[in-house]
């Protein structure tokens, strides 16, 4: 059964710079889009910051595998209490792609519980992204090394938790590195951030960055129904425990009462 | 020079239940304080939610080196604006040490980026840490287990992301295990998450939960000074590139324009 | 296409102790490998410590996707050389789940780098292995935990690496805990260590066990070809480098030379 | 009381190659024990090679909180016995710090568990370090990044685990990257590889990698007692459960006899 793949584009330079728009005259989520539904297995929706609820109502989010994430001039644009419900998902096991200036997006952010502050210069310079973790899933097909002729610079320090795994580490014609694909596990949510995607550079018509893409994608698929669980904080009564035990001592709690959020 | 320390109370249990005010006259968080400052080197104060801006006003917080904090009732009542805060200082460096039900705090929910959830059960049961690091500076001076008679039950799963270190595992009479003792960095700031703690035992009159503290308070304990440039994203222009390069390419922003957040 | 299983088996006890021999009349491997196969998609061999060369010559490694490694009393009666070899194609790729006393296997202490020691217990007691990491794949179709009703115990502290993830974590009835599922990635090869299996006990005829032995399998399992450049440290000349630079300061090596391993 | 450093030199370049004799006239041991020193707080002795089992006796170990090793030309030439001896004392809590051409040191290789291989050149190109993680205790009074304007390149992919934390990542001028600074925790032992160092510039001339160094070691230091205990798996004796439990099912063992290995 094919992977559901939804591709979030925040849809704010492909209308308003010419440089962008020319690159992606569809829109870079149906860019992204195209990519993923390359090779087959993937079945690919979009949804943009326009749409009522941002396009990511709930039945949406319940009936995504893989959620793709670009945004970057309109972060604060993007509803709260759709940010929760998104986490939500990836915390019952949602897979998430958060791809290059979405290192700020609020999603991220609220998922990492860091600032994942980075330094950056735009000018169209040389990237070349080492795999260092080969056979890595999501280095599936890919040689030591790709290239990216023109591309934004991010610079470390990267102000993100210590990652699950690094997979791709990046070079900088400018004189940077960048850690450029790291993996996560956020409750049975799998996140991959990917570094590169510049809007004014053609970074989604390049076929490893494609390879990349569908790879993540296979691989934050998590096939299993979603968790609700991960929310829970049940009370297990005395006389249910799994080996007899007999209450002692003080308590504030009375029997079946809710515990404190 | 001595760890500054502060104590964070939530001082909610100890006026309205009889149990807690009998075991604790003078507030947990002083008897907390007492456990830190048995073997010198640790300087502590106290701060409760009911003092203004709950005792965190920005310059208590600039001149703390370890927050240890215990709330369970009044999560609800922390401001948020005061959590960024503390959150704000966390990731500059400063540590913070949780203790048993802060794991629904909104703090620690805000640096972990998952539900935080677990199960639990209060029935004054036998609680066994093990120590599956031995030698982990949180875990010096102990042997290969500690217990505490009447504890109230965590239960696995508990949803946080994978540690940097898990220093502690509990067995519980009632057949549960709990992952007790957790390490993890965001940004400069040491954390420790430390299970124990019901505010209706007496484990805070207990030497061994003392030694913990004492030495989780060490450990967290960044002397470097504050990190204010983890939240910085500054533009690198091209002239002042490491190495030389030159500007290539379609542009979005302006030189020297601030970045989208 | 099938994965393809091989189920390593010491063979020993089941020759000599009649307890072993009754729970196993094929031998435990075979028994094992019986569980693989159970739904499908898992294509097993077996191999046991008594075949020329351990039964795992080089092409028969090179056939096999997965390897599963039970041992106890004969840990030294494997050659050095074979360890070698099968270190070579973990790191080449192959998967490696190693169950119970294959802790103190020589290939999982080479892969290792630690003692990899426990305490232990032969009584027969209960044993809860409790889900700690929900919906990993390795977990898929488990509930919230499983019981053993006799196994033997294996406690803390178990001197291993930190681990990628853990899966599982164990309640015993005497009173200790043991990280009872825990994930590895060395070069390319996925292994998991999963705690139960002592051969006085019928663990290998219980239903989950056989579950979680083929969730393993699947994880383990890199689809992708092996990665012999695991092992490499090849020079990169002057003149081939991928920005151009010109060779300055003293030298050791002459061009073309090997380096010193 | 002062951190008792032992800083191991292969001292073979420094008696073979001119260029190396002139950087190093003390041989390179000494230079790195005079930047360890220059700070006060750490005693240094050395040992070479050529020493009796190669300075490394039993008691001079036992003495020993960190050691250092630098090794490149007669990795093979060290015998393996005192590899296990030096492997033996990280478990029990000795630090360890890996400097440069040591990735293929025996000792590392057999802490690690994988090949540890990677990509180099000799071309006295630019290395540039970036701090990924600011205030970590290994880069304390550093600033975002240090140059060394001729060093060996090391390229990526590094074939060692997942480590703990990263600290460094290196950018150099032909275009490679590298993990040049890694911790991981081998039992009660700190364990640091700092790539840095080739015999032939003068690298341990620099001020930056001196207090990078006197940051590892410090960072290294266990101040508890060594743990012999990492080695020990105890049988725990059904009469001696922590819990009161009967002996049930089949046995393998009989009472008090010592498991296999």
């Amino acid at each position: 059964m094919a992977i559901r793949a939804l591709v979030w584009g925040e849809n704010v330079h492909e209308q308003e710079s010419p440089v962008v728009a020319e690159l992606y005259p569809d829109g870079m989520h149906n860019q992204i889009a195209r990519l993923l539904g390359e090779e087959g297995g993937v079945e690919t929706r979009t949804a943009v910051l326009q749409d009522p609820e941002h396009g990511l109502r709930e039945q949406v989010l319940a009936e995504t595998d893989v959620l793709v994430w670009w945004g970057h001039a309109a972060h604060g644009a993007v509803e709260d209490e759709i940010v929760e419900r998104v986490a939500r998902h990836v915390w019952e096991g949602m897979g998430l792609i958060l791809l290059h200036s979405a290192h700020f997006s609020k999603i991220f952010k609220r998922l990492m519980g860091t600032p994942c502050a980075l330094k950056w210069r735009e000018a169209g310079e040389r990237e070349r992204l080492w795999v260092v973790n080969p056979r890595h899933p999501i280095a599936a097909g890919l040689g030591e090394y790709f290239e990216l002729e023109n591309e934004e610079m991010y610079g470390e320090p990267f102000s993100v938790p210590e990652p699950l795994e690094t997979v791709f580490i990046s070079w900088f014609q400018g004189g940077e590195v960048f850690r450029s694909g790291l993996t996560y596990r956020r409750g049975a949510g799998n996140i991959f951030y990917f570094r590169p995607g510049h809007e004014t550079y053609p970074t989604y018509h390049d076929a490893t960055v494609g390879k990349v893409l569908r790879n993540a994608v296979k691989w934050a698929h998590n096939p299993q129904a979603r968790y609700p669980g991960v929310h829970d904080a049940p009370n297990v009564p005395v006389e249910a425990a799994l080996e007899p035990i007999e209450e002692r001592g003080g308590k504030l709690h009375e029997a079946g009462q809710e515990g404190f959020r």
